[in-house]
């Protein structure tokens, strides 16, 4: 990862050259059908492109599909904003030369056959190329992209629905069947598919500024496996998503990074917590279920943020009523109840409903019943102050199509479009489940453009909720939030770090690591190196009560199994045979390990053990994880991430986000933990990484907390020579 | 709750006469469109229903709909099978009489405002009614019942899809649903659509053996809110699984039981939590999404059983394989290696693949590609041993209809046809997720009539392959599982239980608990209760090492809030003088309680705390829990279910199903613990449990458990005078 703050060719490209050219040039165009060179020029045509087209190919003279065919790029008369690169990989960066003597500003490379199958020096190559001529690139490795409101279609023979989602993806057919999922809503499209491919020069987080500045674009989804600059797309996109909602389905998050580190907090630290984490920080919708990515960017593009998690359904049978309630319940949200005068409206409107209370199961209506009345029900439960949000499930935007006999005195489709209208007015988002969504409806269709999202799926409609009060959320704390940037002021001026790094040493003994600590302000209960068992004699004296001795070598990482740990040593005889004793321990242990000395510390009680740590994860630099701790790290695996550097929301969210939260706020009567000790300790930690960029690695384990305080009772640090 | 072994009705019902009526009446049928005694008219003419129709409705005369309308049940001339009743509430006892003359056989009850709205009375009137005339009711309170191979719509204006899905419903709007989603999937529908509504009188057990003999079902759906008896569905559902699947559709898990129980077990025992066990006990499939329900039976209905959990997965794109993967991989699938030579049977037939190990990524067909590449690759999988299921996933099934160009040399759908043929030859079974399912194709239908389950959703498809994993699992142990029969041969005869149940008692202090369990052979630490401070400080003699001493008395639950516990306490004069202390302080505590003494006990330590407790569901009956146990269980809530009675393999499962394994194996390189001692301590608690159903609520806990054995640390038990 590189944390470039700042590019060259970010500043200077213009994305309305790239992706609305006004000239596209068609390299390897091709009369013969089945191929991509011949497939693009048809695509173009029957998406109504308006720009120019210059098939491009030595072999041809005359016309393809009724454009002049030229040899070569540079042969172009007028001015080419984009190449379409349809030939091999290894033609590719004599292509780009051409392209750079017609100043060509993009290229789209679809090629495979790069860095991902192993041909590192042809992608660099390639690139240098671009860089050269100040072209570019798109891919390599994509299906494609497409503009889809202008007709550019480079996907190859796919569709893609139009509508007001911009998709940047790092696989071609998953781009595929999100448009798929797309066409299969009313009123849901693109306005970009852009292919990412291997990053080899556009990479994810500069399309973000022009997205959100594109009118026709109203959210944005991306896929991606791997990003090659997940920092910069995190500060990006933190920026960006406070006007345009931004939606990440996540590949690959199984795929738990091998990462060799030998602290807790980096075994721990899988990819999907960390990514999570970061994403939750810069306020991205995170999913990782193709199924829901296009109803959640649907859902955040359509309604407004919902304020809260209270949830209000309306609905016309007990089936659904329960099922809702328990996903929503699942999902995290409240069912409020209602005011005594919502219960007296809905009580006039439908006297003789199962249910008037939250779930509303005002029950189906017969053949003759008059569907209006689930506008009057709606319109009572928003005009609620409880009710952050509406879900309408059941039967209603079916019963025209599939209920029976004539049921409405007033048409299905009108009334959907009076509840529609109660958003704007009562700014309360609603959403529709219908039972019969997937064989759709006049009434669904309506929903949907009036900016109603309707679902298929109860699921989905629910996690589509659950995002919008996520983002909602997420503009009401932004503020409070990191904004990524480490900054640079100081580095490693820690005395015992950089002497370290001068000397290419990278791990601490605990003795070390403690000293750090110590140096950045961070209190520790009091501790003495001994180096003779006379030392060790003395330093018992010094503290009251038992001691605890522990060997120090920076070789020596499993203290106990070495033989290397005594606890609640008493006296100074006791101590100094102690001393002895480990050291022999240790030196049968390990006989080539350097031994430092032995530690000596007062004994401490605490049950409740928590765990803070510091990982250096591939995508996103440092991160900071809390935690239970103890011998329950392993077993619970109950942590929480965040990327460095923290504000005290972050630190606040940290302690938040862990499952066991019984054990900060006390189990069976106990008081709580002081959790300011604990945000304190969170944010030193933060600032010690945030001026020492070397630390990598580091783990307080266990940290006891209780209502009085937090205090360190072992602590680990390892370095890394690379920052 | 009411375990009735037997039920004279179910005895005699002839389910063939009622599902299959030769005639039926329609009670309070109409001219008046928008009515349900019209309706239903158009119904079964519209649905093709053969039997007799008499519509019934003193008002009218001549014919409705081409029907002799008579004025009463009584006067229909003919056999009556089924009586479907559109009438009100109020009117149904008398017309249930009329029937009784005309010895109809069924009577389909839709109205509502019977118990569930309060009329308790009417409900028992009606029942009583239906029994004193040998009547069988279906409801009241449902949308209605189908026989859809029949014709027989009784449904009230909605139509259901054909097919071989039996579903028994307790919502109708649930049930229509499901009748909406299978519309949606090609080659699925519906046998059957029963509505069970108030179990009145015909619950859901009873018509698990016809529908498991039924010709053409293959699989059966319950939606449920509550069962009236649970014990008796997962009786008769165990036996009928492993002939015909079973899938049930929860709703109402968030409602968690608000149950009195004192006991840990008691409060853990959420509805989710213990019916999840139980189903899983009985081999029912569970699912509370209603988006998954049809998915996942259609595809226990078309697929043999999986062996297994590993899976291999086919694709043509790079996003398809790492999202399959992840989903599969979270999905608890292995994605296994193949065997050297399927590699390289692959590796002739793709030379070019991106990824030929698993998941195996052909990548995305140019417009000239050969479609049965797919088809060569699919046979190559499936013959490898390691392969338990294959998933096919990507644009294969869309390339036709939306692919680019004149792919295939041969139809696509040939292809797919070819594909579907392997699952018959090699027994694996295959699903199919296309990036187009939402849009459908020719490919797609070929699979779904050839018996190869088709996705719109992976995660779907996932979930469907998941459980047909699980029915294979429970199909390959339902031999060595429980049979949920608890028997009466023996009666609560332990003395202590007897004695107290004879005296009204239901609660136990630690002392009588403790005596409960040693009188039915389970063996504890010693312990001696001790009436006076001589007494204690006699029993502190008694033991090794220091003990612990505890007030005991039935009122006082929490001892430790009472100042009743003292630990680790040496020497006779000690103990005389804590005695003194502990009835102090308890008796300021509580003076009103009731002190039978105080219980001393050796200290024993243990570092890995477990619990064993038993609960009674007011669903399931009595059931059993083993979990970690001390401080941790209300932290974690780390616990698993079964209900009693146990067997090995039962007890096996119980330890294998918490999260927290590493307790059981042993952290930091600890010995496992003795498995025995817990799976044996689990039987006979089991036992006693089956022998004393007065027991309702027991609690073990905690349980030190290491690799020596388990010691029971401290018990509790609560009787109830209704068992």
């Amino acid at each position: 990862m590189t944390i470039n703050n700042n590019t060259t060719a970010e500043a200077t490209t213009d994305f309305s050259q790239l992706l609305s050219p006004q000239g596209v040039a068609i390299v390897g165009a091709s009369r013969e059908p089945g191929k991509r060179g011949h497939q693009t020029l048809v695509d173009l045509e029957k998406s109504g492109y308006e720009g120019d087209i210059y098939p491009v190919n030595p072999k041809y003279e005359g016309e393809i599909q009724g454009h002049k065919v030229y040899q070569s790029v540079s042969e172009i008369p007028d001015p080419v904003d984009l190449a379409f690169i349809a030939t091999p990989a290894s033609t590719v960066p004599s292509i780009l030369e051409e392209c750079g003597s017609a100043d060509v500003a993009g290229a789209v490379v679809i090629a495979a056959g790069f860095s991902e199958a192993g041909a590192d020096d042809l992608e660099a190559q390639t690139l240098e190329m671009a860089r050269e001529h100040d072209i570019r690139l798109f891919g390599p490795n994509i299906q494609g992209i497409a503009n889809v409101h202008d007709g550019l279609n480079l996907l190859g023979g796919y569709d893609i629905p139009v509508g007001n989602l911009a998709l940047l993806s790092q696989s071609g057919n998953v781009g595929l069947e999100l448009g798929s999922h797309a066409a299969g809503r009313c009123a849901t499209g693109f306005s970009f598919n852009i292919g990412i491919g291997n990053e080899t020069d556009l990479k994810f987080h500069e399309f973000l500024p022009y997205l959100n500045e594109h009118e026709q674009t109203d959210a944005i989804i991306h896929y991606v496996d791997g990003m090659t600059d997940a920092r910069a797309f995190l500060r990006e996109a933190q920026k960006v998503s406070t006007e345009t909602p931004i939606v990440v389905l996540k590949g690959g998050i199984t795929n738990i990074g091998q990462n060799s580190a030998q602290s807790h907090t980096g075994s721990l630290a899988g990819e999907k917590a960390v990514v999570d984490a970061a994403y939750q920080q810069a306020g991205v919708i995170r999913t990782e279920h193709t199924d829901e990515a296009v109803a959640i960017a649907d859902t955040l593009a359509k309604l407004p943020p919902a304020s809260g998690k209270n949830i209000a359904v309306l609905t016309d049978g007990g089936g659904n009523a329960t099922i809702s309630a328990d996903a929503l319940v699942q999902g995290g949200f409240n069912l409020p109840k209602f005011t005594e005068s919502t219960r007296k409206r809905l009580q006039d409107i439908v006297p003789d409903a199962p249910n008037l209370s939250n779930p509303v199961d005002m029950m189906g209506l017969q053949g003759d019943g008059d569907l209006s009345i689930f506008f009057d029900c709606a319109e009572a439960i928003v005009s609620d102050p409880n009710v952050d949000a509406l879900l309408l499930t059941g039967v209603f935007g079916g019963y025209e199509e599939f209920g029976p006999g004539d049921t409405d005195s007033k048409q299905e489709a009108d009334v959907a479009r009076d509840i529609a209208s109660l958003t704007e007015e009562y700014k309360v988002p609603i959403a529709v489940h219908c039972i019969y969504s997937t064989q759709g409806s006049k009434a669904l269709d309506v929903f949907e453009t009036s900016g109603v999202p309707t679902f298929a799926s109860l699921d989905n409609a629910v996690t589509s909720l659950e995002k919008l009060s996520q983002y909602g959320e997420h503009l009401s704390t932004v503020e409070r939030k990191s904004d990524f940037c480490l900054g640079v002021e100081k580095k490693n001026d820690i005395e015992i770090i950089s002497e370290a790094l001068a000397t290419g040493r990278t791990t601490f003994s605990e003795h070390e690591s403690r000293k750090v600590l110590q140096n950045a302000g961070i209190s520790l209960p009091p501790f003495e190196l001994a180096t003779t068992s006379e030392e060790a004699a003395r330093a018992v004296e010094t503290f009251e009560g038992p001691v605890a001795m522990k060997v120090v070598s920076p070789e020596i990482v499993h203290k106990s199994d070495a033989g290397g740990v005594c606890l609640n040593v008493s006296g100074s005889e006791s101590a100094a045979s102690e001393f002895d004793r480990i050291l022999e321990n240790t030196r049968q242990y390990a006989p080539e390990a350097s031994i430092d000395g032995v530690l000596v510390t007062p004994m401490i009680d605490g049950n409740r053990e928590f765990i803070i740590g510091v990982t250096h994860d591939d995508e996103v630099g440092p991160v900071i994880m809390f935690g239970i701790g103890g011998i329950f790290v392993e077993v619970l695996e109950d942590v929480s991430f965040r990327a460095l550097p923290l504000t005290e929301y972050d630190a606040n969210l940290l302690l938040d986000r862990i499952d066991t939260q019984e054990l900060l706020h006390g189990v069976r009567g106990e008081p709580g933990v002081d959790r300011d000790s604990l945000v304190n300790l969170l944010l030193d930690v933060s600032s010690l990484v945030k001026d020492n960029p070397a630390i990598t690695e580091l783990d307080l384990n266990p940290v006891f907390a209780d209502e009085d305080g937090a205090t360190i009772i072992d602590a680990s640090i390892t370095l890394s020579s690379k920052y």
